[in-house]
């Protein structure tokens, strides 16, 4: 599986975005409340099309697959893209020179959109459809504003692509669990509307115990339908929305901290392409071999949550 | 397969709407140009998660399938449903009595959608998911108005829900061909923000000239998989932007008019909920028998086209 990733725009400290819109708060202590010491806020120029073109010709790239020889492109998004019509993949494939030999849909499950997205690209494989494209972009940045402090000092861009093909025996996809909780509706939303604003809803420690209750329970149901327990997994992927959960996520399963890659405290909370960036970020930075097991885990507005189980 | 459908809100004719956004044409020669005699627009009070959660309970309860028994949703939309966060899908499982049990994601293809969702969705039944919906709903009377006339006269509203589960030995997904052409980009668009409208950007022939195209092009390439004649499908499902194309289509394929549903003349042109609405017509009014193929043909904004094969 090849993959490739990037951070558009220009990096931004949380000392320099807490200065500006909570002056009462202590920057170093909020850095360290959040775990976040950084992110991107993509340049006007970037679109979710030319920054998914650009990630998506750097995996074919890598994996050597000729532009044309790709079947279908699922593009993760939560703000419906650059534009709602025509779906956004279409000028995504054009900027990467595909025309013709490709289809695309635009898919949003929130921040569980990778997740839910590499399960179907999984699903596409596994039934003949031999080159596929998950390409997860997220320009949160363009939605927030020092107005909103909670989303505007964690909340940023971030896009990852990961191609998926016939791997060897055993390879793919080996259990999934995903579920829903729509009475949840109001903890983070994006409305239509002339003024769009990302707006968190809830308080964060009940959004805490929700996001890590979601996805320890996706995790269980992967992992009992494995019928092996966590220490038979050998990678993890984690959506990343602070540092704590991410901690608290690992200490809860006896994670050790080198199964996975920590992002979050140099790309902030970057929605669904959270789990997709630190998916390219394990694959470059740490040994995975072929047999091993990762496993992938998200929880998202919705509220939805997710987990799939994949064979290298 | 057990599917309903829905026609939120009042009727409308075409005669009315002439009448109102351009009073200089004749009613009746543009409803015969138009092939649309009437259409729904949906009452202020519906909502994408309303109307989708309607059609879904519909089709659940003549499946005979419990709602916690679903375990996918993927709802079809062309205008990034109620909101773009969190995914429409959640309130509308919410609405249908479905929480925990069921994951969902939005998708958007514009008028392909409904094809896109109906491929990924026989592939989840057929990689081991059992119980699947697919909702499409378009509130497309929501982003027009007579202040642009051509989609104001042809754009509308409507709903419709298929469940996949596994059938009989050999049925399921037969063949699927998907395309895309991002140089197409301005046919049909609309933006975000605040004066949110859609709008046609091509002239009328033109649009109809790559539509045709598009659909022969993808009917083709499944008959090609398929490796017989048109004659060996029993039925047709075919997106219906007007009357004239839905015509067309069928001679150019030498289509006999009673293996298919003309549904545009009373629905309008309901963006990917044409050939969601066209297959449950289908269902419900033709003797479609185990072992019939099915083939579903749609064009859309990208563009995009696609068509998928399959064996009831």
């Amino acid at each position: 599986m090849a993959t490739a990733s990037a951070l558009p725009g220009a990096a931004v400290t949380t000392e320099a975005l807490i200065r500006q819109a909570m002056p009462a708060r202590d920057p170093a202590e909020m850095t360290a409340r959040l775990g976040i010491e950084r992110r991107h806020f993509a340049d006007a120029s970037d679109t979710v099309a030319s920054v998914g073109a650009q990630v998506l010709r750097a995996a074919l790239d890598r994996a050597g697959w000729a532009p044309e020889s790709l079947q279908r492109c699922l593009l993760v998004n939560s703000h419906a893209g650059d534009h709602p019509i025509p779906a956004t993949v279409n000028a995504l494939l054009e900027a990467a020179g595909i025309r013709h030999t490709c289809g695309g849909v635009d898919l949003n499950n929130a921040c569980t959109g990778f997740v839910s997205a590499f399960d179907l690209g999984a699903r596409l494989v596994a039934t003949g459809v031999d080159r596929v494209a998950v390409v997860t972009v997220e320009l949160l940045s363009r939605w927030i504003g020092p107005a909103q402090p909670r989303s505007w000092v964690v909340l940023a861009d971030a896009a990852a692509c990961c191609l998926l093909g016939p791997g060897p025996d055993g390879a793919g996809l080996v259990a999934a669990d995903f579920g829903n909780d729509g009475s949840r509706l109001p903890a983070v939303t994006l409305a239509h509307g002339a003024e769009r604003r990302v707006t968190f809803g809830v308080p964060g420690r009940a959004f805490f115990d929700y996001a890590l209750e979601g996805m320890l329970s996706s995790a269980q149901a992967v992992l009992g339908e494995l019928g092996q327990p966590v220490g038979a997994v050998d990678w993890f992927v984690l959506h990343q929305p602070n540092g704590a959960l991410f901690d608290r996520f690992l200490s809860e399963l006896h994670i050790p901290a080198d199964r996975t890659v920590r992002v979050v405290d140099q790309i902030g909370s970057v929605g669904a392409a959270s789990a997709a960036y630190g998916l390219a970020r394990l694959l470059d930075e740490k040994p995975v071999q072929p047999g091993d097991l990762v496993l992938m885990v998200a929880v998202g507005a919705g509220a939805s949550r997710g987990a799939v189980l994949w064979r290298a």
